[in-house]
């Protein structure tokens, strides 16, 4: 079972060098993966510890899959694995940000998107595709 | 109360022009900032449906905030107000990514830094601080 320390002051979760995740009561915290080179933001997804610390561990992105509760392991089947270039956590140690180099063909979405995010919101509420 | 539709199909959901976000059991969505000129990414939050419906009718980021359990225009009391560039929605509609350009300061994290990620994770599993 991996696990990570639990941090008790507002200092040490912010300012220290301390690996603290704050997992919610699903035992989750958000992720973030943007291209490492464009800067675009390519997914939104889930970690459980296991998915932290394999991610640091071995450099690729781990997440966790909610619709079929288990551990996932970006690309292992659809070649779109993600090379970590850099991981970073927020102040309150409850949010990641990965900055990744897609392999594969380069995409990140089930879809066949590049990004997840291929729809922008228009001002009137309409989403207008963008891929 | 504001509200939006519900879409049923997957084909709707994916690749329709109707924003029918899927907010979680709390009623909430993730959404991530990024900084619309220089691509860091600035914080992660949460909306509700009136925190995103303000978001879109305003051009400001509104979130919802967990720990006060109310809606939270982002700068209203900090001048980091943050002018949204460009909405988007991710592929199943469970998270937004916004472009925006920080008013104020320029900064996005409470603790003072530009961005909450100032916190980079060492292989090792350490931070090592970078602001």
């Amino acid at each position: 079972m991996t696990s990570f320390p639990t941090v008790r002051s507002a200092e040490a979760l912010e300012q220290g060098n301390t690996l603290a995740p704050r997992f919610d009561a699903n035992g989750l915290i958000a992720a973030v993966a943007t291209h490492a080179e464009t800067g675009e933001v390519l997914m939104l997804a889930w970690m459980n510890a296991e998915a932290l610390a394999r991610t640091i561990e071995t450099g690729e992105a781990h997440y966790f899959s909610r619709s079929r509760g288990e551990l996932w392991h970006k690309g292992a089947t659809s070649g779109q694995i993600q090379k970590v270039v850099e991981a970073r956590i927020d102040c309150d140690q409850d949010a990641v940000w990965l900055q990744v180099l897609p392999q594969g063909d380069g995409g990140a979405c089930h879809t066949g998107a590049r990004s997840c995010f291929y729809r922008i919101v228009a001002r009137d509420g309409r989403l207008v595709l963008d891929r």
